[in-house]
């Protein structure tokens, strides 16, 4: 079969590889409907992710029609349409038994397109399919579903769940970008009175704002724009600070926002240590949460998507067939210049 | 000035009474500008509330402009329009350190209408006046201020937080009429998947349509509704069930259609006891809440308003000045007949 | 091998059947070494479980060490020594997912002794292993083990949690039998102000004073108990009322003593409805919870008794053989003559 | 009166003042009967606190009897024995309403000993008397109440609360001084399976043993250190970690011992910014707190102290008279000297 893996730092390339197989009792075989791209695909090609190895598959988000399950599957069958949740999840394990199927110890966590071969390909072989896979509800789109592997999980449970946001308090998102877009998305499930975008890119602040933000504020002068939040917020700072950028000057940005009794919830993936000003924060009251998605909201997501409070859809700007992959690479690594947020890639390749 | 008072059983009148005066350094005077009629005042003119003394002024919601204040009043001055709660709080008792303003132990509680002077008049005596007034933001409507005295608190605190309404979440609210409604419009700060309104009159089914519920069950016959939601819940009941009437056939209901791990709350006024199913329902793993409403969400509330995402002002049908108060009075108690929800009075008689 | 099976209404008996085998990869065969006797056993034999077919193998809690497992077992091996949970978790269901394991709905719940073959025996088939066995720390005793393979789990989510036990706290516990030892033991994992034992016999409420209440409450004159727990709360009435008894009249007295905002935490099984005082509760702000007992707290509670802060072993009252299983059934079936609480069974039949 | 005053950096002293008088209504004056003496005193008398202004009064722990009230202050009067709160809390702000009343808008927060006269003196003036002071149980000692004015509500809600510290949690201590101390005691409130005290100091340590710790570290090789507590974790690192020191060496190994899915709950007064390691934590799912105490949950420690889980006389190691303050001085700030914790400060100046 055709997939796109992942060669040496800088390389990756759509090669033919052998279809995969039933290992355990607890597999299925998923021939992959939709896939799409994470920024973190472009990490690894990047090189900066050494645990993911040469020849592997990249992807962990998409949709599929179930080829085969192992004789210990029993919530699927062939011909099932699911939704293959970015993280696996044993349901065994300590911290499985916690909900935090992000840490679970069985051949679990983020590992498709990671540590095992991912969905940029036609099938897929998916580990505790019982818990890795979710049924669709029919009145849901393939790009709401799509959504539902990775992005809107990470900024719901990452963002805000653990940021607490509640109805009636304000939030301030720092980063347009994907993940900071399904929070905003997401947060409004909770309606809280403010909204507000935070980024250096007027073009990503205009968007946001058509996503439901209240408020949009440039940070390229960060002390201004610390400012207009303190101004928007009776000059006590914001409820919730959700980072979602992942660098020490958006983490700075966040502390420096943060009000009295409030939660900075770190979604960005960080590559460097920050300076965190517990001089000034000790008396404050705070709270800061990291976290890696568990996706053990999907249940209740795909139920609050009902709600038609939000249109996970608009996150899809750009259309590829799996046979131009390589295409959609091309944009989605200079998503500003396309304006592309996520793209969606369709499997022409394999037949029903 | 005038009053609307309880006299007997059977009996209020419209009356000049005299002006409250300062009693307490805590205590605020505040002219009254709109007020409102409330169920619970019904029952006190038939003689239902035998701790309500002949000659108490009526009326428990409503919004108003200081007059005087006591000189332990630091947050009001004359002029401050505001808006008055139901509840007073004396802010340093047991239940009030806790929250619970409900059953505040120093002239605190539901008391205004009941055991003191209440808001269907020109003035109000205001006790406790810091901890039972809140300043009105400039953009909400009066009529959305009117209904955060009592109704809107009552249905958030009693039946959506009590319940634990969450998004995703199934929700039945039992009874269409304004405590039920309030419910229904708080209830969509949390996007559940499901609002399914429950009554015996279509006309209130149809009211409760067109103020967000997702579906509607008329329940005259109790065994085809109860089949109905549990079509609507995959067979499993619904995660929470509002019960806003107040009579056993409405508690018996939600317990016969609450899901496992599902919330029944109480939101109306019991008069008699009710047969609780523990036979049925021990295995169940259910919760039973009951609850008069604090106001302590008063500060979320006027926040949450900013979002948009309900419109309170929905629930006023008709309008009245104080001193046609009777008339005011005479549709209120035929609400059914006139399809009145909420009355709006305003103060014609005293001058600003 | 050995098993006690329900025979019939009033008939259990001691008798030789085959032994279980693998059914599915996910099962265990489990060599029981210690059981014991829960009340629900002697209902089932009464006659009181009609779900319970003639033959069933009685008894749900119980140790053991693992003969044989399914290739879908991963985290258990042969020789491993296992406490075996009263219920059955499949790890994968809606409910599993949310912990909720008492409603599992794929082999799982409270089906040992019930729906499927149970523990007295020399042998048990155990479904979905990796979700339903626990490894046992090598400083637990056997008999505290048994008791939380149910007892200790039931007190503690069903009473404790569900109760919202916190330092400082009243509790009331109504019934000193295993049950509400069990969650008068656990609730001390919260360091409660006051932990009052109700109860109609003298003796049991001694046992109470010597497994930590704080005080006793004889209930033969309700009113006068009823007073009694008022004066020992300031008169505001408990935080807490564990009903660890199932009948009307325990449920009332519940009702009687819980203080505004307090929690009304069912353990009993109830058979029969029960009058629940909307009229006079419903402006008290009371939860009232119940629920079959998930274990999923076992994790945690093999830990918390690390602490040493409670000792289960005490509720061991009396020692049997398998083989002598009989004579077991006629001590706990007249437990207050006996002073009996729970009883140890050992396997002294089947060899290692 | 005699009080003891700051005067500059370097520099306090036992001078004569006059008799504090009510300045509002909502004020009392109270005669100290006990006070202490607590670390941020000597940081005061250093020069580190800018905002203490020469002439101030020292001490914001403390017990005494109530000599007169303001007209608005009606839960105290004459007489009553009191225990004081180190944070004034006006009962009616923004921040009072949440229960935060570290951050108090109305002559609250911390504040005594710092911005108004504090308690090491013959009166004092309290404001907003109602909320700042408690009525003392009969059976708690003057040692244990005094503990309640700041440490044990220090580490009772920065530590242990916001550490969410519960039964069979892991917890790591970091700093055996008075704050961590008070945290390892109101710690056992909860019954977690580990409670590990870490510092540099063996003396300190085997103090912690004796007050309930169920294992030390020394901290003098942190490598070494971190690693006992993996393997005191089953490798996981601690669910809880109490920094209650203030330094970065201490915020650092809090964040390289925390497990996933855990809580670094900073206690101590920072004076320096840290550096947060996110490019390891982000993964992590960790949560960091930081906060000033609110004492909102003494009414609770007050009843907590009650079930006799922990004994917080034995916080008191040293005995003096208000009279020879500047001995008492000596000794707390060479605590380590003379095995100094807290000491008792006894009014012997001024006649009942």
């Amino acid at each position: 079969m055709k997939a796109y893996t992942y060669v040496k730092p800088g390389l990756a390339s759509f090669v033919d590889v052998d279809k995969p197989v039933i290992r355990k009792p607890t597999d299925a075989i998923v021939r992959i409907v939709k896939t799409t791209i994470c920024g973190t695909d472009l990490h690894i090609i990047k090189g900066d992710v050494p645990t993911c190895q040469s020849g592997t598959i990249l992807g962990h988000e998409g949709i599929g029609i179930v080829e085969e399950v192992g004789e210990g599957v029993s919530n699927f069958k062939k011909g099932d349409k699911v939704l293959i949740s970015c993280v696996c999840a044993c349901g065994k394990c300590y911290y499985c038994k916690k909900g935090i199927y992000a840490h679970c110890e069985d051949e679990g966590g983020w590992i498709f397109g990671h540590l095992i071969d991912g969905m940029q390909a036609e099938y897929l072989r998916v580990p505790h399919a019982d818990n890795t896979l979710y049924h669709t509800p029919e009145d849901l789109s393939d790009e709401a579903l799509v959504m539902l592997s990775d992005i809107l999980p990470t900024g719901y449970e990452i963002g805000v769940l653990k940021g607490k946001v509640e109805p009636g308090c304000s939030v301030a998102i720092i980063g347009s970008g994907p993940v900071g877009l399904a929070a905003l998305l997401t947060a409004q499930f909770y309606s809280p009175a403010k909204l507000i975008m935070v980024d250096l890119d007027d073009n990503r602040l205009e968007t946001a704002l058509s996503f439901g933000a209240t408020h949009k504020v440039n940070s390229s002068d960060p002390e201004k724009a610390i400012k207009e939040i303190y101004d928007l917020t009776d000059g006590r700072g914001v409820d919730v600070a959700i980072e979602a950028v992942g660098i020490p000057a958006t983490f700075d940005f966040c502390q420096k926002i943060i009000g009295v009794d409030g939660t900075v919830a770190n979604c960005g993936v960080h590559g460097k240590p920050v300076e965190f000003d517990l001089d000034k924060l000790w008396i404050r009251n705070i709270n800061v949460t990291t976290g890696l998605v568990s996706t053990n909201t999907t249940p209740q997501l795909l139920k609050a998507l009902e709600s038609h409070k939000i249109e996970p859809e608009k996150l899809v700007t750009h259309y590829f067939k799996l046979s131009e992959i390589e295409k959609a690479y091309e944009v989605f690594s200079k998503a500003a210049d396309h304006h592309a947020i996520k793209v969606i890639i369709e499997n022409d390749i394999s037949e029903a």
